[in-house]
């Protein structure tokens, strides 16, 4: 494994190739794997596994190097899926080439929004943002001085179904990989939620599963506790309830109103939120019954 | 505000007094009391205060000096009834030569028990320990070596009524002033509770309001949190629903199995119900609508 | 103390006061300023004190209502004068009418700079930036932006004297009240610091006092640390050595290379400095013997 | 990596072993050993592995089940040899089997002291404890309440030469494989560090390299830090300069006396001594150049 340039594991900016994969336990899984690495010249530069013992499920994240790899990308893919096959794998395999696309959904409030825009303009992060989604103006502006495309429309239960289309159209025609809810205040329907499964990321203002919701921070003011929390978690259709990414939280006392919980709860959640993003990325995160493996 | 001795403020071993106190918030309230301290001479060593905006409720902590104040403490008690009446206050007075008598329940786990034990042997609190009262056989030789009465009988829901009823005689005999569930594993009847009102503490495994109940590590690990918590407070007769006294977390990641949360979760319930009987002890704590002002 | 509007402590929008006061402990002291607010009709919405036992100092920070107020604040600030007298009192007395003016002073990376205009945008903080200094042309166009005043000129040990009178020229001329530096380079002398005593606020990027001066990241991974952290603090003249207003912290591994550091640090720095902006801005703070008393 | 039995990863009492290791990195690694394994039916329960890019330099832990193994430990260990020398490899294994013999040194402080030995009585830990060394009588009587050895005898930097010898012999005699430092306030010797290199691991009662030496607690104090920590570390000959294994903080404020940080700061100490504990006897721990690898 050895490695040449001094990359750092999460901003890898050479040409490398990353394997997300699981399957059922047994015995072989790695030593099949690194060896068919090795012996196409694939120095591994990260090599992270974990089993569920209750489940009894083999979870891995390999990263290697392709620049001396003796088979192409698509090669290596038919060789994956003889061995999926034979060990009943699920995987995934991403290379270095290819740039995430992520679109934003946002209502009113800027603090999470401001804070992807800064990591995006100051370059934090490898990924493109063809396109900002909102169901209100407010935001507009704000949003057009980055250079940034800004979609917006009115939404209500009633037209939820209506406008989702469009929203769906958009991120298609902007190819989008994945979707940030960065503090969007509207409730996405199971289909959509389908077409971007484990693929939609949100931010709860609140350590799930305490108070999912609305209104959090009342709640947590009413019940009298001593730390508050954000939680961000993938969308499924269970509200608030989708696997967890990344958690955080800050101590708040007596002396805290709502409205100090809410002023304190934004650097929560903008931070978590943007973790969530970075791990998603860095193809850290793999899925498996409503948890995320976190890969390191 | 004077100081001589070089007490510091949460073990003061001299002659101070302490008043609690809440009432309706109006103007004038910080001074009629200072001003009163003030021309008897107590030198005010803390005061803390606390205006609850949404309900206008005033809440204050004083500390002071009784060794030049120039009333006895039921002189400064008879003040105070008139003092609360004109202000329609809710006080508590302590003087610092009482030490506190505390009885701790416990059931089979004994990693609460042994923190408690080792400050109370090292002498970390001041505090007497009359009895330790179980429903279980299994901590008796363990307490006893450290010289402590151990009472302990077998409890059911069926039996629980009789069993109550001889615990609390138990406390009156020892003049308990308070409880400590150092992991008790029984639900405690409204009547005890109403006997101990503000006077039991309980640790919860769990960041409360997640995972009330049974179980908490087991109902985590399924969910998938990244953070598990504890929390201490008193109890109230609905379950693991008291105003809570402090709270504290520790990360999670995919890797920990139920048992391992078990494990980072005792050291995180010692040291929270641990700090909660410290500010209990060091009277600190004023319980209002179902939640806790803890004074620093 | 009583409180109509519902203003929360940090944010009053209100007709306020505020006196921040040190001075030698002595009894009478809280008893005396309370009562003369009370006589006046000044509602007391918010009172702290503090005793420094070692040193035998007390400090109190009273926030009251001004709208029933009976005397003007230029009428009290002659009475604070007769009472400072008594008691060798150091005091400063602020209204909520004036806004804080601050200035940023920037190098070339954007984290800090991008958190505090964003809650400048959004209204979060009770200030006006008339001006950003900084010693590189690099963020320029970004503040621009903002609609900002950016003022930039290259910097050396060589002409830092020049230099610094140009900026103090700025500071007079937009009548800066206290300026930060968010992630700035250079040194300032101590002819700058001390035309801007405890008024300059500063963010390094280690758990001070671990870690002074250039590339504390660096030195962290070298030492093998578990934890790194980021601190905010007054400027002195001995660097990195001035009052600490806050600090924080975040667990790192041996996974972590520096370049994770930096990039994890970074959220550290930016929420640190935030933090300690919204504590100066609120007149939360008191520094003696340098040290920091930080009301809650 | 079929697992049979339910064990969790930190307390598997099963028939396992342990491989840690380290050498320069080079391709194929993982998969020269994994396939090792994986033939001779040694199926992995657990493997995490880390390069350190800067260096060069490969680590890797592997856990794996001996019950279907097909060659003795013996006979592993001789393969090991020579792959060992292919890799230019250090290496150690360890079968489940043996129970490490830990000795603990104090002097008066019990803290630390109490919450191992509350570990030690629960079963939490899998480990012997033929004897506590002190240089002072005093926790003599508390110690052989638990019916442990106690041997104590003064020690200056006179005797420290002679009372190191005696030390020593009563570690062979008691067959000890490491030594825990539960806050024993005296140094050790180069020659006694040299006999147990990577095999003391001390307790310091600050975030390191923050406050090395006498009196943190009063040099945090005197610094104004808003945040106390404390660190554990393996003994080498430069004082509280050893590979950090873990460090954990606390927040403090300027109300906190000196007395108050050192309240709080044994419950840091406590804590993370145990920690580390955990760690070194679960064989997570791996030194290279002054740092720790701390496997997961």
């Amino acid at each position: 494994m050895k490695v040449k340039s001094n990359n750092n594991k999460g901003n890898s900016a050479d040409n490398t190739a990353i394997l997300l994969m699981h399957c059922p336990d047994k015995p072989g899984i790695v030593a099949t794997i690194t060896r068919f690495l090795s012996e196409w010249g694939g120095n591994i530069l990260y090599l992270d596994q974990h089993v569920d013992q209750d489940h009894e499920v083999f979870f891995m994240r390999l990263e290697w190097d392709m620049d001396s790899f003796g088979i192409t990308p698509r090669d290596f893919e038919s060789h994956m899926e003889t061995m999926a096959e034979k060990f009943d794998m699920t995987w995934r395999f991403y290379t270095s080439g290819r740039k995430p696309r992520m679109a934003l959904f946002v209502s009113k409030q800027s603090h999470c929004l401001d804070d992807i825009l800064a990591r995006y303009t100051s370059g934090e992060w490898n990924v493109e943002i063809p396109v900002v989604i909102s169901n209100h103006v407010a935001l507009e502006d704000h949003v057009r001085k980055y250079g940034l495309e800004y979609k917006w429309f009115p939404k209500t239960a009633d037209t939820r179904e209506d406008q989702e289309k469009y929203e769906l159209e958009i991120l298609h025609k902007y190819d989008v990989n994945f979707v940030v809810l960065a503090r969007y205040m509207q409730v996405l329907s199971p289909h959509f939620v389908g077409q971007y499964k484990n693929k939609v990321i949100n931010i709860h203002h609140s350590f799930l599963p305490a108070f999912p919701g609305a209104k959090p921070y009342h709640h947590a003011f009413e019940r009298g506790v001593k730390i508050i929390g954000a939680s961000s978690h993938y969308v499924t259709n269970e509200l608030d309830e989708g696997p967890i990414i990344d958690q955080d939280v800050a101590r708040v006392t007596h002396r805290d109103s709502v409205n100090d919980m809410i002023r304190i709860g934004r650097d929560l959640e903008k931070i978590v939120l943007s973790r969530a993003i970075h791990a998603h990325l860095n193809r850290k995160l793999i899925v498996y019954k409503n948890k995320t493996v976190v890969f390191s």
